[in-house]
């Protein structure tokens, strides 16, 4: 039975999403991509016109069901300290795998530092935004005071975790940054703005 | 005049530096490295017995610079908010560069996240436990209780910073960061050990 062209694209996406996860963007080739979808590389090019359109299809194909599983994750969670202690052992959890290999949204924009237009960047970007405005609404829901501010911190604590968690091979860090996003939900900040842009 | 081994040898990591910074490791060949350094490729091998090789040898080098940086950044702070001022600040004027690609210790943990052994891992690692250690000594230094925790979660908000720059192009995620680390190192711990680990 000849599989429709979604099914093949899914199957692509798939494909691809495993190879990049596990060594990074840069170092897969279309090639390999084709094998281990079990499809001709004039049948993958079909799909997807170059690797950064497939590269662009598959961050978006995975924010789209990263989103989707913070939103089933809105447990019955009654209190910020609640919120803060499932979201950072999730995130240990995921990071505890034997082939953990960071976060695929910062790869890429690390992988493509020095390329600031391309459409994965883009999709990197609105992710981390999606993520920190279910977070901003997720910690008012728990009656969390000044939710975006404390959001941001849950953010940047969250990309420290990743790194570091990598960096060291020691899941312990989630554990430093959730206790740490628990005391910061408990003090009001004394000043400043949203962000303090400085002057460009 | 010819130039001693030595010199070459500096050289060949200035090059090699000012390509991997740019590009990241991965996608840098020996060939542009060697025409960068302005020596043959045969020139460079004799060196450096491999791109691995370099890269570790670029990032130690880059580790003991960063970390004298930091030594000199010893100044006349009286209190632990002055640290943290000051440091934020150095880290967001760093990040607030054209060219900014993210820090290169980190960058080269997520690029080589599956080659767990590879020689450029345990340089970044060493690297951040350094960092880590000289904030914990001039927190300590400044009379702030506990502070090798503050300074893991110094560390966490560092790379959680440094991330969300490069994700955003807004270096006024170091300044959130600042904030945030201030009010941390007002409020006390109220449970746990250094870290948690988690059962491995």
């Amino acid at each position: 039975m000849r599989r429709s062209a979604a099914q093949t694209r899914l199957h692509i996406l798939d494909a691809a999403y495993a190879l990049f996860w596990r060594q990074g963007f840069l170092r897969v080739s279309m090639d390999e991509i084709a094998t281990r979808a079990g499809i001709t590389k004039r049948a993958l090019y079909q799909h997807f016109t170059s690797k950064d359109a497939l590269m662009a299809a598959t961050l978006a194909c995975s924010s789209e069901l990263a989103l989707k599983h913070l939103k089933q994750f809105h447990l019955p969670v009654t209190t910020g300290h609640e919120l803060i202690e499932s979201y950072f052992t999730q995130l240990r959890d995921w990071a505890n795998k034997p082939k953990y290999s960071g976060g695929g949204f910062t790869r890429a924009a690390i992988e493509l530092a020095d390329l600031r237009g391309h459409p994965a960047r883009a999709i990197a970007r609105k992710h981390k935004s999606a993520v920190e405005k279910w977070l901003a609404d997720e910690l008012a829901a728990a009656g969390i005071p000044a939710a975006d501010h404390r959001a941001q911190e849950v953010m940047l604590l969250t990309e420290g975790a990743m790194a570091l968690m990598l960096i060291h091979g020691d899941p312990g860090w989630a554990n430093s940054a959730a206790r740490a996003a628990k005391r910061l939900l408990q003090t009001s900040p004394t000043f400043g703005p949203r962000r303090q842009l400085s002057a460009r």
